[in-house]
Formats: structure tokens, C-alpha cells, sequence
């Protein structure tokens, strides 16, 4: 239509088919006028050309340079990686009154619900289980579950409490535990209206049953959990680490867990794809996974939705609500972990 | 204490220390006159001679033949097994005010805990990505997820609907599914009541995307689950099987987990071991644990715990509310389903 | 039909109409083959009559007599009034496995709502205010909220903890109350789980800012609330007292309430009508209710509802789940406390 | 101390104590260095002297003029009003990256209780009947709920959808009312993942037994809810007036509660004080009350305990998360309706 305004969608790496249902992708044709709107990266010439007058642009990153001058329609930037790509000029956009949202709580469901079934794979024994049963070595009732415990009424200690720490502790309600929380980007009093204890993270270590790292990578946060850390765990405690290697000493986390000090759900390694020999694909207390938390096709999908409902919010005059608005004071911190070419998808925060 | 009333407390096949905690076990001794209070089977000349003064039995099933004549203050009779003992003359026992109490509610959380685990394991290939880690042969992101798919929002068929149901329910309730039951036990109106849509059993078993198996074996439902229902399933759905072999054609099930229509999670088999050579145990879409989800040691603690209130209950002339009532309708209806002679633990109901 | 069980209905002192919504009455006739059924009350010979191969009866009271003895087939007495009649003989009937199944939940939902209702109109000061807007005497913003306070975070107690105590639990938890409960008829270990702290009864006056007054009148708890308890009531808290004021004495509550010591929430009093002249009227701190709490047209026809429903249940050898089923320990020890003569409804327990 | 940064404190027109709990100004006094902290409105010379190098600004509303030119160092305004002050230049303090924040999550749960109670007070008649008694024309049981209704279960609907309507969401989730929702500065894709069905306003006035008008008085908004809107709410329905008078027709207000038409519960009138001869004081169906739903002692003091998290947050760099941040779409088109001198609450969005 003529007086929809402009919205390029350059969702490369994503693929339009993989984020936008064909409702959704309708509603996007509805609200605005859409440009490019196709899976390969846009030219970069092509791009600058169609931004002078382009009211938003999603994308899957920024990898167009500092053009943001050109860009005197601009109003939003919504980003459907997951994470805040470094590369942009977030002080110019909060100038010039240019959102810049991300598609960050589409993942948060998915993830939180990973990370549960991967915190039972480890309470309740079930990956092991399921391979002693393979092996024709499975032990039955008691003999079965000396090292299993129940997740209710356990103390589960979160590492970080952005939008995945929300939903995992709306999914963990149920089971009655005391949620203790270490986020050094929020306050205490914030954590505490969240239904969370904050906690110091050495004592969070080593008094919590199951521990959630949910951390985004910053610049700050590098190895966070060191190996003295770790060795704080207690015995048969459950470690999930869903958000990045990033935070974590992994050598030392493979040491540990090798040595059936604690057992580990991990979902994100150092390297991706990972080194085929890798001690920790030996562990007995291990479950692995290959970072698969966060791209089940719903909550891909649940981008593209979100991306719609903001973009139709912003055509009228409306402030988003679905996407995540970028904090100032954080952009700046955010780092790129990006481990594989495919997808740079950032699940944290 | 002298004026304390006398209970019986012979819980063989479960040992004394397993079932009451230390702070139990002295509530226990607070409450009442515990005779016999071991692990060993009380013989049944002492049990008989004891039971003509005795207030109350905590049993781990019912071998002592029929007796119930002599136990003239006989009031209740509290089984610690999680099932009713078909030897049981229910009937005089209504007849005569003692009040027959199972510990199956003891079983529930942990139960419905390695449900939803099992469940999650198979929706989100959790078990069947660890072990493709394990091989060097993990796939990454979006090529490791083909097959899984979110608990959020689909729907969820309960066939049976009793204690673990009911607990089942609530740890899935964050999850916003859709919840469908099917229990020849239970009116539609209860069903309702208790917030699930009640459904025939070909229309729930074709529609739902997870189906929990949660029947009490009867006398009524051998192989409810026939061939004929399995191959309903639609593609990909994932069933989890925790009450009793007994409801389920297992060939039937075994065939079409092995042939890929749907996927399975089972803690219980028709044999207890289990046929080393059975051919389920190599089905890529199978989570596989040997009757573990009710024996954890919180659960089987929490059956002291109970037996100690209610007895405190029925002490001072109040109804119990911690264990669950015998229903006259339904004594007779039970079945035993011992497979294994250590444990006959119904976790079901 | 002629396969249908024989069960008499005769609701008197309710009314068909009032009970039965036009779908349960036509469930009623699909399920039983209804005896009576009339508004007036059944002839005692007529009844005695239809009795000998009756399989249940439903009821507003048994005022039939001593006339079990001929009651062959009989399976199940319904009662819809709410309370127990003290005129049955409940050790015959547990011993011949007549079910006495009473309509008290359907009361709950109504009770509590009202509960809430009157306590909100207490602690915020909304009938008062309403009060003095009409005399043209009301106070603005700060001026009219010097004795207001909210709930949200307040200790409640809750004395009694029955059907309404659980439903007003749940309509109160979103307001993150501390939840403290005394009730002499359960343990400490049910309290527990059911999510309240047990408390003596004068601890819980003394420290609650809302108390709510919930207990079944019973022989032994005339005047529970004596002045001497209710002196400890801190200064501003909120008494509601909805069972029966046979627990409390009322002239020690008037003199209180009367004095601006603490409010109070009343739906019921010591004669109904009450005294036109009684001091109570013109309490400021007090709300007054004509006991209303539960006869509002929706509790009215749940209670039909919930009688076909176990009648259903009951017709297909099912327990029934819907009603509540008398407990022994306790049922003679309930007392009537009929004050008015059209409606000697129970709300309690 | 002296690194703390310099915050000005001139809550004028609310007061430090009324705000501040002790632990809370200590708190303050430990974040940040306190300039002015008192009661008066601070001078105008004095103020700006003292911005040149604050970091922020607590106020009570913004009467400085055009000095945000001089404000190098400000980082944050933080108003504890409750609403919006339409001086302020909101694009400037964008563009400068000066955070606006409002204390207006401070009163939404003594809003939204005070809304349930005075709509409980309609639908059982809670304060109808309590006049009816001091009067001793008082009716008993079912003569006395002729016009009461259940909360349980009816369509609630909610004209605007903000903090207040949020919390009060979560208020009557207990309840299982169905949840519509009228809101323009709303998209439907934000309603539903909210939890409400988004509806036309005339739809939602015909279909709803409780209406909650909640919506923020905006220029666009004034008599919103004409008279031939309010015809069209169903007889008996319950209307509650909590956010301004500014969005409802109060003369066809007036009239149709006067004759009965429906319910109302009014707690903002279009002048305050108000007329003391105005007929809806007279009017039976109608819960009146003098602006009182946000002034409760614990949602002022909740100003104050948000006011110090969020100063702490910036203190160190983090985004604050117990206020709510201005959105630029919107700050323009807030209005005042301040009709009492002594208090411009706003209590809504």
C-alpha cells in the first residue's frame, strides 16, 4: 500500500520462512511496505539506498556500518538474532529517539523449558538411566536412584536473571523451591520483587541443589565461574549452563564433572562445532546437548510474531511491548560470543 | 508411655530407616506404642496376639491371612506400600469403622517430577542428543532440532487422572497446555472440576502431542492401550508410561516406537528385570528407566512422614487427611502387579 | 426409565426450582428415576414407602425418623441444606456403607468471595466512606484513609479451616499474605500442607491484621471467641465472621466493636431476625449482612449440581467427589445452630 | 559521603516522611548525597544552583521552568506523583539520555484492591446492605441477595490496560472470570500475551458484568464513556470508577445508576471536593468513595522504598526497574486532572 511506511526486512542469517509464519508474515504485509524481504543479506548499497526514507529495518545483525546519518525516517531497528549486535551506534540511536528492540524474549521459553528438562536429565538421573538401560546395565528401583533427588522443594540458585530466569522461575513454581539469584546488573530490591533472594555467588554455589547459568557474555563476565568457584559446588549438585561458555572456566567444569564431583547439563561450549575428543563427551554425570536450546521452530517463529506486533505498535504511534527495548546503560557491554557461522543467536538476557 | 494406644508397625518389604526419618521416627514414638518397629517380617502368632489390643497396623501389605476378628480396637490400617493389598477384607473392614489408608499420595510429586522429566527428554531429544554427543555425532542447532518440539502450549492427554494426575497438572500448569483426560473412574463433572476436559480415549490418544499414562492397574484395563489405540498416535507425540505395564500392549508399543511413529518414555515393564535382549531397548525414540520415578528417597520418607500425622490424627479423634481413604466402590477393583519381589510399589492412583 | 435406581428427592425446606438449573434437572431425570420431587415437604408414610428399594435420597433435612432399619437398597444420602443433620444416625449408616454426602462445597466459592468482600469493606474503609459521601460528611485522599490499610502482606488468620478456609486461601493468595490458622479439628501437619501455619488461637488474635471466622458450630466450641480472647484483637485489625456467631461471644464483640477497639465483617447473629434495637447497628468499625454470604443463586444451584453429579457417579459404582462425605470421627460432635427458620443453611466447614 | 553523587529530594507536594520509611531515607542518605530533603517546595534559585552537577531529581511534579539546559550532569527525574508532569520537555530528556521515571507501579496494588473491593461491595451489596441494617430494614437470606451476583466465574472487563489493570488481573485470577479488555495505546498481540481478550469498547460494555474503567486521562480520551455508551451496559452489571471522572460522562453516569440501570462503585468525581448536593450521593445502587483508592498509607511509603531501588540501580550504572520509564509515544498526550489541590495523584496506567 502507498502510505504504509517503509520497513526493510533483512533478516539474514534467518530465513523469512523460519521466523515468520505465513499469519504473521500476512499481518507484516498488512501493517507496513515491506523492502527486500528475501533470505540472502541485502547489498549494502542497496540498503543505504532504501534507508533514507525507511521508517524500521529488521535485521539479523548490523552489518551495514555507520549509516545511521542517512537514516532521517528511522524509528526502530528491530534486531531478530536474540542478542544486541555490538556493531551498532546504540548513543546516536538513543538521540535520535531510535528504538532499538530485540527479539530476546522470543527464546525465553523455549530455553527456560530446556533448561528444566536437562535439570531433571541430571536430578533424576534420566540420560544416564536411559544409557545403562541401552547397555543392558540398568539398576532397577532403589538401586537405581542412589544419586537421584527430587527437584521439589530444592534451593535452586539462578547465575544471571534476565527474561530466561523469569520464565524458568514461572516453570519451577510448582515444585516449592527457595530461588536464590546472583545478577550483578540488578538490585537486590529488584530481584527481591521478583520472588528471587539474591545471593552472593560463591555462597549461592555452594548451598544451591541445582544452579541455572543464565548469564549473558559481557565484557565483564569472562570465566565468571572459575575453577575455585566450581569446587564450591556440593556433592551431586546439578549445574545447567544455557546461556554461553562465556561465563564459564570450562576446562575446569569438565575436570569436576569427570570426577563425578557434580553433574552438568550443558548446552554451549567453547567451540562450536565442538572438539570431537573431548574429555566431557565421557562424563557419566553429562548431558549434552548441541546449544539446541534456544531454536525449536516455535520459538523461532515467536520472533517473526513478536517483530509484527511491535512494528504494527510502532505504525501507531504506539510504544513496543513485545520486543526488548535495549537498556543504555548496557548496550555497551554486551559481546559478541558468537561460536558458529550459522547462527549467532544469543538466548541470554 | 502407658496411655499411648498400640500400633503395629511391621512395614516389611520396606525397612524401617527408609520410610521414617530420624525427626518421624520419634514423633512416631511420641504418639503411639509402637510394637515390633522393625525391618524383619513380624512373625504371625506375635502379629496375631498383638492385634487384639491394637489400635492401628502400619503394614507393607497384608499377610496375615484373616484376622481381622480377633482386632476388636482395631481403628485403622495403614498400608505403606503406595497400593492396596487385594488380600484385604475391605468390606469388614467398612463394615466394622476401620479405616483402611494408603501412601500413595506420598508418591505423587516424585512421580509426576520424572514424568514431566521423561516427557521433556522426549519432546526436546534431550536422552537422544546426549547420546549422539557421546558418538561424536551431535548435530548443531537448528539441524538438531528436527524432531523436538515445545511442551508450551500443546496439548496433553492424561489417561488416568487420580493423585499423580492431579500433581502432574500443576507442574505442568506454567506450561499453558491444553489438558485432556480420560478415567472411566472419574465423571465428566469431576474432571471438569479439576480444570481437565474430559475425552474419549481414541480421540485423546489421536489429538495429543504428550500423553501421560497414569492408569491404577484394574482388573478392567489390561491392554486398554491396545495396538489398535497405539497406532492413533500422531507422528512424532510423545507418550510416557509410569503407572503399570499392565495397561499397555507392549509389543504393540515397543513396534511403533522402534518403526519412529512416536516417541516413549517408560519407567515400567511388563517384566521387572526386563528381558536384556527385548528389542525396545534399542529404539531411537525411547527414554528408558528401570521403575525409578517413585522410589526416590524423598518420596519414600514422605510416607513415614504421613503415617506419623495421620496417626496423630486418629489418636486425638480426627479424620485422617495425609494418606488416602480406601473407596469401597473401588477395594475390590485393584489389581496386584508385582513384577518384582523387592518391591511392589504401586505409584499409581 | 425402569432400569434406573429409585432415589426421593425431597429438597424441602429448598426448593426444586432454586437447586436445580433447568440442564441438571434434565440430568437428574436422565440419570435416576426421581421419586417426589416436589417443593413441599414428602409424607413421612408416603416416604417410608418409597424408601424399602430406594437407592439414595436427597434432602434438605432428615426429619424422617428411625427408619433406616427398612432402607434395603439404600446406598447414599444427599443432603442440600450444607450442614449435617443431627438427626441421623451416622454409625448405621457407616456401618451398612450408606454414603452421607453433604452439599457444603458448594457454598465455598460464595462464602469466601463475601469473606473477601467484607474484610476489603473493613480494612479499606468502603462502607463507612460510603457512609459519609452520602451524609455529605466524606473525607478526601489522605483525610480518608487515616484508619485504611491494605491487605496485600497482612498476616490473616483463619479460624476453622475447612471448605471456605481452603477457597478463601486461594482467592487471597495473590495477595501474598502470611497465612496462620487455628483449627482443633486437624493437624498441624494438613495445616502445613495446606499452606497455613498452625497458631493457638490467642497468638493468632493477637498478631493477625485480618482474622476470619470460619468454624463449624460444634458442642464444643460455644463461644470460642470469649471476650477475654477477643480483648487480645490488636488495635484497627479486621474480624469477619461469617459460620455462626455461636462461636463468639456477641455481646463481648458488640462491646468491642463498639468502642473503635477493632472492626468487623458480620453475616451472621445470635437470633435471626436479629433484635431492631441491638447496639451493634450503629457501630462505626462494623459491616452488617443479613446472612447473605451464601445463598446467592449461583452457590443455590451448585448445589444441584453437584448432587448430580455424585448421583451420576454413584449410579455407575464410582465414588462420589463432587459432594462431602461425612467423616465419623466428627460427625456427631456437629450441633444445629438454626436461628431463622426459613433456611438452616451450614456454610461452614 | 563524598563520592556519592548529588541528588536534589523536593517531593513537594507529598512529604519525606510520608514517602521515606526510616530504613528507606536511610538508604537514600547511604546512595546518594541528599540536597534539600524537605518538606517545603524548595526555591527556585536554589534549585537551579544546585542542578548544575546533580544526577538526579526526585520531585513531585515539574514547576522549575526550561532549566534542563543547565543540567550537565543529570542523568535522571524521578517523580513521585504518580503521573506524568506535562511540563516537562520529554524530548529533550530523551535526546539527552535523562531517564524520566514515575513512582505510578508504587500504587497499583492499592488501586487495584480498593477496585475489587468496591466492586464486591456492588455485586454483593456489601455496603447496600449494611445501610439497609443499621436502618433495621434489613432482608435475611435469599430476600437479601435479590440483586447480588458472583464475581466467580463472570466476564470482567477492563477500559484501559495498564499497571492497575495488570495487578488487578492477577487479583481476581482466583476467580476464573473471563478477562476482555479495552485498550487504544494497545495492541491485541500485547493484550493476549497479557492474559486479557482484547474487545471493542461498545462490545465490551454490553458483555461484561464488572466493568473496571482504568484508563489514564489522556486529551483524547474526556468522556470516553458517553452516555450512549453507558446505555449499553447490561441491567445489574457493576461499573467500578477508579482512574479519573475525566473519562466518563458523569451526568449519564449519574442518571442511569440513579435509575438503576446498573451498579457503580465511584472513587473519582469531575471536581473534588465535590458538589455536596449532587444526586448520585442519594443514588442506591452506587459505592461512593472520596478518592481514596491510591493514598493508603503502604502504597505512599512504596513511593519512596521504589524511589531509592531505582537511584541505586543508577548509582551504579544499571538500568532501574522499580519505576516505570516515561515511553516517548506517549508522554505528550497525558493530561492534568489534578481536582484537589492538596494531592494530584495519579493513580492510573
Amino acid at each position: 500500500m502507498r502510505d504504509q511506511p517503509k520497513v526493510i526486512v533483512d533478516p539474514f542469517f534467518r530465513q523469512m520462512g523460519e521466523i515468520f509464519a505465513p499469519a504473521d508474515a500476512q499481518r507484516l504485509a498488512d501493517t507496513v511496505d515491506v523492502v527486500w524481504g528475501r533470505d540472502e543479506p541485502m547489498e549494502l548499497d542497496a540498503f543505504r539506498d532504501e534507508l533514507r526514507d525507511a521508517f524500521a529495518v529488521v535485521t539479523g545483525g548490523w552489518r551495514y556500518g555507520d549509516v545511521l546519518a542517512d537514516a532521517a525516517a528511522l524509528r526502530a531497528i528491530l534486531t531478530v538474532s536474540g542478542g544486541w549486535p555490538p556493531e551498532l551506534d546504540y548513543a546516536t540511536c538513543a538521540a535520535r529517539g531510535i528504538r532499538v528492540l530485540s527479539a530476546a524474549p522470543a527464546f525465553a521459553a523455549a530455553v527456560a523449558e530446556m533448561s528444566l528438562g536437562l535439570a531433571l536429565a541430571c536430578t533424576r538421573d534420566i540420560a544416564e538411566g536411559d544409557r545403562a538401560f541401552r547397555a543392558g546395565e540398568e539398576k532397577w528401583l532403589h538401586e537405581g536412584v542412589v544419586d537421584s533427588y527430587m527437584l521439589h522443594g530444592a534451593r535452586v540458585g539462578f547465575v544471571g536473571f534476565g527474561n530466561i530466569g523469569r520464565a524458568l522461575r514461572d516453570l519451577i513454581a510448582p515444585f516449592r523451591c527457595e530461588l536464590v539469584a546472583f545478577d550483578p546488573w540488578l538490585t537486590d530490591a529488584y530481584l527481591r520483587s521478583e520472588g528471587v533472594a539474591p545471593m552472593p555467588l560463591d555462597r549461592l554455589l555452594e548451598t544451591s541443589r541445582v544452579i541455572f547459568v543464565l548469564a549473558t557474555p559481557t565484557s565483564e563476565n569472562r570465566a565468571l565461574l572459575s575453577r575455585e568457584l566450581l569446587e564450591l559446588i556440593e556433592p551431586r549438585a546439578t549445574l545447567v549452563l544455557v546461556s554461553r561458555a562465556h561465563v564459564v572456566d570450562f576446562d575446569a567444569l569438565t575436570d569436576l564433572v569427570l570426577a563425578g564431583r557434580f553433574k552438568a547439563g550443558i548446552d554451549v561450549f567453547p567451540e562450536e562445532p565442538f572438539d570431537a575428543d573431548h574429555p566431557i563427551r565421557r562424563a557419566e554425570g553429562a548431558v549434552l546437548s548441541a546449544h539446541r536450546a534456544g531454536v525449536v521452530r516455535e520459538a523461532l517463529l515467536e520472533i517473526g510474531e513478536r517483530v509484527v506486533d511491535d512494528l504494527e505498535a510502532l505504525v501507531r504511534g504506539l510504544p513496543p511491548r513485545r520486543m526488548q527495548a535495549v537498556e543504555p546503560e548496557l548496550a555497551s557491554r554486551y559481546v559478541r560470543t558468537t561460536t558458529l557461522v550459522v547462527d549467532p543467536v544469543g538466548t541470554s538476557e
